[in-house]
């Protein structure tokens, strides 16, 4: 079985290969997978892959499923599912408004738990991912640090008092350059331990996009795969590792620098990297006023219809990563922006699994 | 088995409750304990119990060891090894002493390594106890963030290029309050996992005495016991919990309010609760103007044989909690002095576990 | 006139000794001066010293006048008011609560704010004293960082949109130790620099009482006085010295080891050292069952009529000096009940100050 | 005379401006400047610009001296000395190594002192720019913190004994938009205050390179100015507005984002936009595979001789403002590289500042 295992990360490793192969992409979110095809090859329907969007107030939720293998391909992920809330608000330093969204995590993170088939009171292991020494990294370990956990509580109380209140635990494991294992083998270690029923991760990803910085946030049930995020995490954390259901929440808090090289080419040349019908607030191509054409290379660059923009991708990188190999791009006040959606997915989190408590009373507790 | 190691914890956990109630004092370092006895009870010859002293340029080392049951009965301390550096220049922000001090320390830990038998590369699991959050119980989780740990780098390394190179790991698991989980249980899940041969833990102690703060390193091979330190650890871990050797680095970061009082009392009453013939640094009696009696109860204090100092601070502590409760002493400048025993502590580890590198090149590792 | 001004200085630092020498008491808090008379003397009403007091759902109000130089003589401090809100829920982590108790002070400030003759468009600075790099004496620089300033907005502003936006500037200044500079020469600095019309500070302030640690917030018109608060600022910060109003607010984040002492000698013989008519959540004498009697010196105690509580403080103070000089007593959670204290006070600063601007919106704001 | 001030800011802004205009390049490194030129236009001997070059074991050091209007023109800096220490190791964590760099930076601070004819009592006035909130601009008060300030002791001191001791001190006056007040003002008011003879400014700096983030330091003497650095500081801090010699300390510790975008540029066209003699570590551009070429455009690319880099550069800058204008380029590990860095430079003006103190000394005091 653990063979069998193997053959599936495998067969999923070399899916996300491909697709970084074919689009010159890697994207820890389903839904800028997504956006690259759409925008790349046209309409939007994928065989295998449904997306469903919902607006609120002050977010996008879009809701893309991965039905199957062929899904996957198509997509570059693993089947399942991956909400993904968009919310530019969430750059600003507003209370109600991250109260807002935080409610929207919670809904969101309440459908995974109803998905996992998970008891109203098993135990549940959140794990916060990243290096609390690197501040845009830290997003996990400081959600940790600001959850109402409850497992050690309900182990004294008598079980008829127990009705409702899950038991939470949580660890922030560190990174492998701090502590010299695996995350993956610390967070197998507890989940033994505890007899943990599910397993929720949280963790600062890589975006493609500046736009996205502290402004989007994914749940998944895919669990955390290898290579991805800011930190070096090898051994995935998901359902076929750890034998129960993993709910990963991740958010992009940097961008890798070769990455902005691409879209400044993209946005040189004419084409905004991001666009889509959603993006409505960045200033549109048209508002720029020199002929992006001549910076790329004049009137010729129309007349290269074979030189695509993957191999151009997978160029860039190459020549790049001996210069910009360890630069993260971030926004500038990315020490408050972290704070900021710690409070939303402490607050979400606090939410979700504390059934019979009121939000507002959650938030509360908070700082 | 699992049977009969509780047997032994409880042997050992009332034969420390028995010192307490015999002498009022709770205390995690066995050079107090002993102080205690030799204050109380006279001559410093305890059956079952050898101490050796050593004087260098800026420490004081103290090996206490408890051979047998008769001597953890009359010490309060389970049989073991305890070696205690007591050396007030740690409080000096000199960076060249905490070297001195880091060395000395280096020595210690590698004694009690060949006492545990291990193999020079069999891997160890460093464990920063205590809560990152709150100042004075962070020198754990300090600590590892300054290791070098090699476990991951050593695994990807050729067999030939290993001698002499231990793996070594490090976690900072939490506090119970933060993760809903017994750090006991944490250590264990990890231990498993990764096959760890020895643990080393670090941990913020409680003291009796303000002179000994930030001033004093013990280490021992018996593991942390329950209810000790700062937070709140109720699981031993210790060689009978873990199935492998365990030693404990610990350094007195606060004084319980009540116990100053007590101390307090001692110090108005006209005895120096510490004294010894090693504090010369110590204002002695003699220097001290009023006479102390008065303030106590005048002449008449004298007159009481029968009122002894244990029964005092058993009420001292039993008047005192509800008041004094969840209060803690610590020098105003606690921030620093964690950082700079955090530097002589990780120096010290880094020293030991990795012979063959040399004490300056690793102090310069260090920030 | 810089010569009178000295007089007055002398003739209230003066004050300020005799009280000290007269109760062996020395305190930032009016209302604690007035509670120790009150114990120590009797009847709660003293000629020039007007006591008000009023009680809301969390917390009580009180707001002592000292009208003339007899009530400065009687009560220890000099003529001005003096508002304290006490409020133990303050120690709970609770955001409404929060909310709620800095909506009260704002209501105290703008009273203050009145009092001092100020327009509503004066500039005024405020300066959050204390060191940022000591946990306890950090209160006054992150209250800073958490200001909504405006000045600088508000001079790029055209003046017919200023109306009700008073300009707001606040710096934290350091202190002695890390800048070689008295704070009260880079307030005078700042403010003629900048033409403020009134300085508000904030401060961490040493406590008689462990009850009042990160509860009570003192609001007074009397400026900050030479050697109050944690770290050593000697010259004082006032009307006399500015030559504008200087509103400070202080609120307790240590006791002095040595104060402990006497609390608890109070306690341990039979006298709740805050005993008073509000703290009647404090367990009472009656709920402590041993004869604390017994423990200061059996049945002889009490033929002591002459040896009184202040004679017995100067001499506690003077044995302990040596021993406990530097060591504070903070909650065990100091960290966490600084960052929420903090909140509370940016908040009702940021409501006071920016009429106009709804509460709720300014709390949103905070973090 | 205050007009005839404004006329020499106004030429100098003019001159940066110009250059800015001319290269497409806005750099606070004097040492960025000419490498431009001489990139740009070949032979490396300016009019009016003196550059010299040595070599230590671990450093480049360059001199420039900008000798009147003329070289100010060519080089786009106003007239003075800039002393730039180049690095690599200093992003190695090595204490050895930056208590050799710390000791190469206290000469040249040394020789800007002589130059700037201060006696050897005379006070001196240490400012910390930036905001210690965010990470990358939080070296100057993080140097504050760690320095040796002496002026509060000294005058305390008899003045023999003061001799060869100078009067420092520091101040960490924030930034502008956490205290409403423009940085600039704060330091008139405080100089004015204490009668500083001189001030010594730390400012974080943006970088034209990432080969230069928290590897380079410049020392110059023409001040602050307005604009630079990470946050927002618009009066200039130099000896014409505060009367005073004022040398400025600056390390790049951030690129805008749209800088290495057009680096990315020259290297995908196959021109190493920092290429010099000395970056013999940086691969060369032989060692790159696919031939830049076609990335930027195929043959044809250099059919465009009348398309330079210079408009490229503001282009680039114009249409990528909207998109990236707030986000920041640093190291993943900038946290880390922040506190080596501040180890070094107040470990250097400990060292300058301090004359009869031996480096050893100083370095140990700092952690």
């Amino acid at each position: 079985m653990r063979e069998e295992q193997n053959v599936h990360q495998d067969r999923y490793r070399q899916i996300e290969q491909d697709f970084e192969n074919r689009y010159g992409v890697r994207t820890d979110l389903a839904i800028e997978a997504h956006e690259v095809i759409v925008r790349k090859e046209g309409p939007p329907e994928l065989p295998g892959v449904i997306v469903k969007n919902e607006e609120t107030e002050h977010a996008l939720i879009s809701r893309v499923t991965v039905e199957n293998e062929l899904g996957a391909k198509m997509i570059g992920k693993r089947p399942g599912n991956y909400s993904t809330i968009e919310a530019k608000v969430l750059r600003e330093h507003n209370r109600e408004i991250h109260e807002d969204i935080g409610a929207l995590l919670a809904k969101e993170i309440e459908w995974f738990l109803d998905q996992s088939g998970l008891n109203e009171d098993d135990p549940v292991l959140i794990v916060g991912l990243g290096n609390w020494n690197a501040t845009p990294d830290a997003l996990g370990p400081q959600v940790v640090g600001n959850l109402m956990v409850t497992r050690h509580l309900l182990e004294l109380s008598p079980p008829e008092l127990r009705k409702g209140l899950r038991p939470v635990a949580a660890i922030a494991p560190g990174v492998l350059g701090l502590t010299g294992i695996e995350t993956g083998e610390i967070v197998t270690g507890v989940v033994e331990r505890i007899g943990a029923k599910a397993v929720i991760c949280i963790d600062a990803l890589a975006s493609r996009s500046v736009d996205r910085l502290c402004s989007t946030i994914q749940i998944s049930d895919t669990g955390i795969n290898p290579g991805a995020g800011v930190g070096n995490k090898r051994i995935p954390i998901n359902e076929e590792t750890l034998g129960i259901p993993v709910i990963a929440i991740g958010v992009p808090t940097v961008v890798h620098a070769s990455t902005i090289v691409s879209d400044a080419l993209d946005l040189l040349s004419g084409s905004n990297p991001h666009d889509n019908p959603r993006n409505q607030d960045v200033p549109q191509r048209t508002s720029i006023n020199p002929d992006p054409s001549m910076i790329m290379g004049g009137a010729q660059g129309t007349q290269q219809p074979q030189f695509n923009s993957i191999q151009k991708q997978q160029m860039i990188n190459q020549v790049l990563e001996p210069f910009f190999g360890t630069m993260i791009v971030t926004p500038k006040d990315i020490d408050q922006l972290i704070e900021d959606v710690t409070q939303v997915i402490a607050g979400g989190l606090n939410a979700a699994f504390h059934e019979g408590v009121d939000y507002t009373e959650i938030f509360q507790y908070l700082s």
